[in-house]
């Protein structure tokens, strides 16, 4: 890569990775608060700990609480050597034909509530850099997004959580949105089920360069931006809670809910690169698979959905523009 | 490969692929009647499929039975064509560049009982063949195997279940049950879990072909052989139900035996060939699928093992020579 491409002096560069950060432990003290709130006063065991092949994380849970049966709000910050294979599976440029080092901190949150009237939730964001063996940077990049999985079929909830995001990504450009609600549409299928998705969707991005790309944010944008995603549970997920939490629901509701689980373990194992990379990059099992339900099952279906509660989700699960519609 | 590799007349060679039809239709009643007697007459539901690429199968589920809380017994008999790097992931000997017609049929079988006491199952057999557009054999081999999976931790079940296999397998020839022992130990490892073992093992082989290998079988001992693979059931699996299936258990072994599933998930999903080959040929997902347990949990554990039910189990998860201990 040219020097002109890479213009920022080292100090700047160490700068922005202790900016990144302190930014996801901010997020994530946020997200902690956000949902022992929402749990009534729940309380999240905190497990600190150490990547072998360098750096950590703290992985916060929350289990058996009132409103969740498990949320887990994990954020690492790790660096290391990643082979050049897969680096580029991660979309990085890079020349070099050996490994590259690399840093990378996020933030992960899957919150599986208790009662199936309340949709699951997932968000992720991460910053992420590779440079040379003299710490001269050869890329970096942010990636991140958020996802509703509903059990109870409400059109309304995934409304509201499109119109959420829509605002929250309006505000940096208007390309935002449409793009990424697409990318998530795209991602999170489950392709061995006929690309059934896993819930209604989101935002979901990757490889989010400084001053790249028809929005053209800067890195200062760029932190805001993604930060606004992070900050969408708040807006966009907690009034889905509070609105949902006294809803009565039944044994049918729970079944289903139960199954729906089981295909997130499905998506999660099969087909999630942010699983696979983190159990090939050697990250904390327990961390990287504290995303699974707390409980899952699978009931043997010859003839796939026949009952109106899961017709009537398999229908939502058709991706269509929420955003747009009227309630 | 040179002709004289493969003397049998077509007729011969379309007898034999009739004959493992056969042999796996048998197999496959025999195990039903033996998984409804040892539920007290529990019955299974049949679904009969039939793959888009060629062929079908047919699936029995016994669900919520006495025993058991989910026994599968699916048998198929499908073909088709497979990439060249299919057929050599499989060990298929091809010197095809492209596709290689083939044809599988095969019976699997994952019992998941109602008390902890009783330990999960898996059985496997197969037969295997490659042939060129004109029909011409190129390779067929028979693969297999069981293996046990406890929850509680009782020594007396593992050493019984394989010296059981190992009798099966003198029968026929000395080093198989050596061999065939080790390949099990080194196939069912959750590699993303320091390589814990899915359970106490049993016997696992796979591109038999007559007349090879140190212990030379020709067709009708490999029939034979694999057969007794699969009546192990009968012989090694179906005293220790009849054992443990009275006795006392508790909350924390069900517990244990929850988490012990979700083990069994995550391996069948990250893991499994039988599994990936299955969802990427195309063949049912729901009866790929049916290896996974009615239900299962994952909690979080910071700290790995530390209650001594736990424990004692972790310690027999070690490889070990069973079948030559004293009980």
């Amino acid at each position: 890569m040219p020097a002109t491409d890479n213009p920022a002096p080292k100090s700047h560069r160490s700068s922005r990775r202790d900016r990144a950060k302190r930014w996801i432990a901010d997020l994530h003290d946020e997200t902690t608060s956000l949902f022992s709130r929402l749990d009534h006063g729940g309380t999240f065991r905190e497990d600190r700990w150490l990547r072998p092949g360098g750096g950590g994380g703290v992985t916060r849970i929350l289990a058996d609480g009132e409103t969740f049966e498990k949320v887990g709000v994990n954020r690492s910050a790790v660096d290391g050597v990643l082979p050049a294979a897969a680096a580029v599976r991660l979309g990085g440029r890079t020349e070099s034909a050996e490994g590259n080092k690399f840093f990378a901190t996020g933030l992960s949150v899957v919150a599986h509530p208790r009662s199936p009237r309340i949709p699951t939730v997932h968000m992720n964001v991460r910053y992420f850099e590779l440079t040379d063996d003299s710490g001269e940077l050869l890329d970096a990049w942010f990636g991140g997004g958020t996802d509703l999985t509903p059990t109870y079929p409400s059109p309304d909830d995934a409304r509201a959580f499109h119109r959420t995001l829509r605002s929250a990504c309006d505000k940096h450009h208007a390309s935002l949105y449409p793009r990424f609600k697409a990318w998530c549409d795209d991602y999170f299928r489950n392709t061995h089920r006929g690309g059934e998705a896993r819930g209604v969707g989101g935002v979901f991005f990757d490889n989010l360069r400084p001053d790249e790309d028809v929005s053209a944010l800067d890195d200062n944008a760029l932190f805001a931006f993604v930060g606004d995603v992070a900050r969408s549970l708040q807006t966009g997920y907690a009034p889905i809670v509070d609105q949902r939490r006294d809803a009565a629901t039944n044994e049918a509701e729970r079944s289903l809910q139960l199954t729906r689980r089981a295909r997130y373990v499905e998506f999660n194992l099969l087909h999630d690169r942010g699983t696979t990379f983190g159990l090939q990059t050697g990250a904390r099992v327990e961390s990287v698979l504290m995303s699974l339900p707390p409980i899952a099952q699978w009931n043997y279906s010859a003839d796939g959905v026949t009952d109106p509660l899961s017709a009537a989700l398999a229908a939502m699960l058709v991706p269509r523009d929420w955003a747009s519609e009227d309630d």
